[in-house]
Protein backbone atom coordinates (compact mmCIF):
# COMPACT_ATOMS: atom_id res chain seq x y z
CA UNK A 1 0.00 0.00 0.00
CA UNK A 2 1.61 3.19 -1.02
CA UNK A 3 -0.09 6.67 1.25
CA UNK A 4 -1.01 9.79 -0.77
CA UNK A 5 1.39 12.44 -0.34
CA UNK A 6 3.97 10.61 1.26
CA UNK A 7 7.79 11.66 -0.44
CA UNK A 8 9.41 8.61 0.48
CA UNK A 9 6.37 6.60 -0.71
CA UNK A 10 7.26 8.32 -4.43
CA UNK A 11 10.95 7.97 -4.32
CA UNK A 12 10.88 4.29 -3.27
CA UNK A 13 8.67 3.58 -5.67
CA UNK A 14 10.63 5.67 -8.74
CA UNK A 15 8.48 8.39 -8.91
CA UNK A 16 10.47 10.63 -7.57
CA UNK A 17 14.14 10.48 -8.81
CA UNK A 18 16.91 9.69 -6.21
CA UNK A 19 20.38 8.33 -5.89
CA UNK A 20 19.92 4.86 -6.03
CA UNK A 21 22.45 2.70 -4.77
CA UNK A 22 20.21 -0.75 -4.80
CA UNK A 23 16.90 -2.07 -5.48
CA UNK A 24 14.89 -4.82 -4.98
CA UNK A 25 11.44 -5.67 -4.86
CA UNK A 26 10.78 -5.03 -1.33
CA UNK A 27 13.40 -1.64 -0.63
CA UNK A 28 15.19 1.08 -2.61
CA UNK A 29 18.07 2.24 -0.87
CA UNK A 30 19.08 5.78 -2.08
CA UNK A 31 21.80 8.26 -0.56
CA UNK A 32 20.53 10.92 2.02
CA UNK A 33 20.49 14.28 0.44
CA UNK A 34 21.62 15.62 3.60
CA UNK A 35 24.68 13.15 4.56
CA UNK A 36 25.89 13.22 7.75
CA UNK A 37 28.73 11.77 6.22
CA UNK A 38 29.16 11.35 2.35
CA UNK A 39 27.11 7.92 1.32
CA UNK A 40 25.11 7.86 4.29
CA UNK A 41 22.13 5.69 2.65
CA UNK A 42 18.33 5.09 3.35
CA UNK A 43 16.57 2.01 2.98
CA UNK A 44 13.19 2.47 2.65
CA UNK A 45 10.57 -0.57 1.99
CA UNK A 46 8.48 0.22 -1.20
CA UNK A 47 5.12 -0.38 1.10
CA UNK A 48 4.07 2.28 3.11
CA UNK A 49 4.58 2.03 7.18
CA UNK A 50 4.58 4.54 8.89
CA UNK A 51 7.31 3.07 11.52
CA UNK A 52 8.83 0.06 12.96
CA UNK A 53 5.69 -0.50 15.43
CA UNK A 54 3.99 -1.04 11.71
CA UNK A 55 5.99 -2.91 9.74
CA UNK A 56 4.96 -6.41 8.52
CA UNK A 57 7.21 -9.77 9.29
CA UNK A 58 8.30 -9.74 5.96
CA UNK A 59 9.86 -7.11 5.60
CA UNK A 60 10.83 -6.50 8.89
CA UNK A 61 13.32 -9.95 8.72
CA UNK A 62 14.76 -8.37 5.35
CA UNK A 63 15.82 -5.13 7.36
CA UNK A 64 19.15 -5.89 9.53
CA UNK A 65 20.64 -8.35 6.31
CA UNK A 66 20.07 -5.64 3.87
CA UNK A 67 21.56 -3.23 6.28
CA UNK A 68 24.39 -5.62 6.87
CA UNK A 69 24.79 -5.77 3.24
CA UNK A 70 24.89 -1.76 2.61
CA UNK A 71 27.68 -0.80 5.66
CA UNK A 72 29.56 -3.87 4.72
CA UNK A 73 29.79 -2.11 1.18
CA UNK A 74 30.33 1.31 2.83
CA UNK A 75 33.40 -0.53 4.42
CA UNK A 76 34.44 -1.88 0.80
CA UNK A 77 33.60 1.01 -1.61
CA UNK A 78 34.45 3.92 0.63
CA UNK A 79 37.38 2.55 3.37
CA UNK A 80 35.04 4.35 5.80
CA UNK A 81 36.41 3.03 9.66
CA UNK A 82 33.54 1.77 10.76
CA UNK A 83 29.47 2.96 10.45
CA UNK A 84 25.87 3.27 12.08
CA UNK A 85 22.41 1.72 11.90
CA UNK A 86 20.42 4.11 12.84
CA UNK A 87 16.28 3.80 12.99
CA UNK A 88 13.90 6.65 14.51
CA UNK A 89 10.42 6.13 15.55
CA UNK A 90 8.35 9.11 16.31
CA UNK A 91 8.81 13.04 16.06
CA UNK A 92 10.33 12.54 19.91
CA UNK A 93 12.98 10.67 18.79
CA UNK A 94 14.01 12.52 15.73
CA UNK A 95 11.77 11.16 13.25
CA UNK A 96 11.07 13.56 10.61
CA UNK A 97 9.42 11.65 7.35
CA UNK A 98 6.86 9.31 8.71
CA UNK A 99 7.43 6.12 6.36
CA UNK A 100 9.49 3.91 7.67
CA UNK A 101 13.17 4.13 7.12
CA UNK A 102 16.90 3.28 8.52
CA UNK A 103 20.04 5.65 8.26
CA UNK A 104 23.13 3.57 7.63
CA UNK A 105 26.03 6.60 8.49
CA UNK A 106 29.63 5.99 7.26
CA UNK A 107 32.21 6.56 9.81
CA UNK A 108 35.87 7.49 10.30
CA UNK A 109 37.91 7.45 13.21
CA UNK A 110 38.82 11.22 12.73
CA UNK A 111 34.71 12.31 12.81
CA UNK A 112 33.66 14.49 15.63
CA UNK A 113 30.88 12.84 17.91
CA UNK A 114 28.01 11.58 16.18
CA UNK A 115 24.99 9.25 17.17
CA UNK A 116 25.82 9.57 20.60
CA UNK A 117 23.99 9.84 24.16
CA UNK A 118 24.97 11.14 28.18
CA UNK A 119 24.75 7.64 29.92
CA UNK A 120 22.46 8.39 32.99
CA UNK A 121 21.77 6.49 36.03
CA UNK A 122 19.31 4.95 37.90
CA UNK A 123 18.27 5.27 41.69
CA UNK A 124 18.59 2.52 43.97
CA UNK A 125 15.56 -0.13 43.06
CA UNK A 126 14.63 2.18 40.05
CA UNK A 127 15.61 -0.14 37.58
CA UNK A 128 14.29 -3.25 38.36
CA UNK A 129 10.69 -1.17 38.66
CA UNK A 130 11.45 0.15 35.22
CA UNK A 131 12.12 -3.30 33.93
CA UNK A 132 8.69 -4.35 35.76
CA UNK A 133 6.57 -1.96 33.75
CA UNK A 134 8.28 -3.08 29.96
CA UNK A 135 7.49 -7.07 31.17
CA UNK A 136 4.33 -6.36 31.67
CA UNK A 137 4.29 -4.52 28.32
CA UNK A 138 5.62 -7.85 25.93
CA UNK B 1 29.59 -19.76 19.47
CA UNK B 2 31.44 -17.81 22.68
CA UNK B 3 33.76 -15.78 23.18
CA UNK B 4 36.30 -15.75 26.01
CA UNK B 5 36.03 -12.94 27.69
CA UNK B 6 33.59 -11.16 26.18
CA UNK B 7 31.31 -9.22 28.63
CA UNK B 8 27.86 -9.97 26.57
CA UNK B 9 28.55 -13.22 25.84
CA UNK B 10 28.48 -13.57 29.66
CA UNK B 11 25.66 -11.75 29.91
CA UNK B 12 23.64 -12.78 27.41
CA UNK B 13 24.10 -16.15 28.58
CA UNK B 14 23.03 -15.61 32.20
CA UNK B 15 27.12 -16.13 33.67
CA UNK B 16 27.00 -12.13 35.06
CA UNK B 17 23.58 -11.00 36.29
CA UNK B 18 21.28 -8.31 34.54
CA UNK B 19 18.24 -6.64 34.30
CA UNK B 20 16.66 -8.97 31.55
CA UNK B 21 13.53 -7.58 29.97
CA UNK B 22 12.78 -10.43 27.25
CA UNK B 23 14.82 -13.93 26.55
CA UNK B 24 14.43 -16.75 24.08
CA UNK B 25 16.97 -19.46 22.43
CA UNK B 26 18.53 -16.72 20.79
CA UNK B 27 18.76 -13.10 22.29
CA UNK B 28 18.33 -11.84 26.02
CA UNK B 29 17.52 -8.35 26.19
CA UNK B 30 18.76 -6.15 29.46
CA UNK B 31 18.63 -2.82 30.54
CA UNK B 32 21.12 -0.92 29.76
CA UNK B 33 23.22 0.29 32.67
CA UNK B 34 23.86 3.89 31.83
CA UNK B 35 20.64 4.73 30.29
CA UNK B 36 20.00 7.16 27.90
CA UNK B 37 16.89 7.39 29.35
CA UNK B 38 15.40 4.70 31.77
CA UNK B 39 14.23 1.94 30.38
CA UNK B 40 17.18 1.97 27.66
CA UNK B 41 17.41 -1.45 26.27
CA UNK B 42 19.76 -3.55 25.00
CA UNK B 43 19.14 -6.62 22.69
CA UNK B 44 22.28 -9.02 22.65
CA UNK B 45 22.57 -12.50 20.96
CA UNK B 46 23.61 -15.62 22.53
CA UNK B 47 26.10 -16.17 19.95
CA UNK B 48 29.15 -14.09 19.76
CA UNK B 49 29.31 -11.51 16.34
CA UNK B 50 31.94 -8.86 16.94
CA UNK B 51 29.52 -6.49 14.77
CA UNK B 52 26.22 -6.58 11.78
CA UNK B 53 28.85 -7.54 9.40
CA UNK B 54 29.19 -10.53 10.94
CA UNK B 55 25.97 -11.91 12.05
CA UNK B 56 24.23 -14.70 10.83
CA UNK B 57 21.29 -15.04 8.35
CA UNK B 58 18.41 -16.41 10.96
CA UNK B 59 19.89 -14.49 13.67
CA UNK B 60 19.77 -11.21 11.37
CA UNK B 61 16.32 -12.00 10.28
CA UNK B 62 14.89 -11.77 14.00
CA UNK B 63 16.71 -8.34 15.17
CA UNK B 64 14.34 -6.19 13.61
CA UNK B 65 11.19 -7.92 14.59
CA UNK B 66 12.60 -8.16 18.14
CA UNK B 67 13.42 -4.37 18.05
CA UNK B 68 9.96 -3.92 16.90
CA UNK B 69 8.51 -5.88 20.01
CA UNK B 70 11.03 -3.87 21.98
CA UNK B 71 10.19 -0.29 21.13
CA UNK B 72 6.28 -0.88 21.20
CA UNK B 73 6.48 -1.85 25.04
CA UNK B 74 8.60 0.79 26.17
CA UNK B 75 6.05 2.60 24.60
CA UNK B 76 2.83 1.13 26.09
CA UNK B 77 4.57 0.36 29.41
CA UNK B 78 6.65 3.49 30.22
CA UNK B 79 4.44 5.93 28.10
CA UNK B 80 7.27 7.34 25.98
CA UNK B 81 6.52 9.31 22.94
CA UNK B 82 8.78 7.60 20.81
CA UNK B 83 12.28 5.43 20.49
CA UNK B 84 15.18 5.57 18.43
CA UNK B 85 16.88 2.42 17.50
CA UNK B 86 20.65 2.46 17.14
CA UNK B 87 23.71 0.03 15.83
CA UNK B 88 26.97 0.86 15.68
CA UNK B 89 29.68 -0.78 13.55
CA UNK B 90 33.56 -0.25 14.71
CA UNK B 91 35.08 2.21 17.44
CA UNK B 92 34.77 4.88 14.61
CA UNK B 93 30.78 4.67 14.93
CA UNK B 94 31.02 4.33 18.89
CA UNK B 95 31.12 0.80 19.34
CA UNK B 96 32.74 -0.03 23.21
CA UNK B 97 31.61 -3.56 23.30
CA UNK B 98 32.35 -5.98 20.23
CA UNK B 99 29.95 -8.26 20.69
CA UNK B 100 26.76 -7.47 18.41
CA UNK B 101 24.08 -5.62 20.04
CA UNK B 102 21.40 -2.99 19.51
CA UNK B 103 20.21 -0.33 21.65
CA UNK B 104 16.51 0.78 22.24
CA UNK B 105 15.80 3.99 23.20
CA UNK B 106 12.93 5.77 24.77
CA UNK B 107 11.93 9.43 23.77
CA UNK B 108 9.79 12.05 25.36
CA UNK B 109 9.15 15.47 23.70
CA UNK B 110 10.80 17.53 26.02
CA UNK B 111 14.53 15.55 25.41
CA UNK B 112 17.13 16.97 24.56
CA UNK B 113 19.08 16.67 21.45
CA UNK B 114 20.04 12.90 21.11
CA UNK B 115 21.20 10.51 18.15
CA UNK B 116 21.60 13.31 15.87
CA UNK B 117 24.15 14.82 13.55
CA UNK B 118 24.40 17.66 11.33
CA UNK B 119 23.27 17.27 7.47
CA UNK B 120 26.40 17.91 4.97
CA UNK B 121 26.03 18.54 1.64
CA UNK B 122 27.91 17.21 -1.59
CA UNK B 123 29.29 19.05 -4.26
CA UNK B 124 28.14 19.39 -7.75
CA UNK B 125 28.39 15.71 -9.03
CA UNK B 126 29.78 14.13 -5.91
CA UNK B 127 26.48 12.14 -4.86
CA UNK B 128 27.03 10.45 -7.90
CA UNK B 129 30.65 9.53 -7.97
CA UNK B 130 30.12 8.41 -4.20
CA UNK B 131 27.08 6.47 -5.07
CA UNK B 132 28.93 4.49 -8.08
CA UNK B 133 31.40 3.46 -5.36
CA UNK B 134 29.12 1.73 -3.34
CA UNK B 135 27.09 -0.12 -5.83
CA UNK B 136 30.67 -1.65 -6.89
CA UNK B 137 30.99 -2.89 -3.90
CA UNK B 138 27.59 -4.32 -3.83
Amino acid sequence: MKEEDCIFCKIANGEIPSTTIYEDDTFRVILDLGPANPGHALILPKEHFRDITEIDADTAAKVLPLAAKIGTALKEGLGCDGFNVVQNNGPAAGQTVFHFHVHIIPRYDADPKMVTWTPGTYEDGEMEKVAEKIRAAL
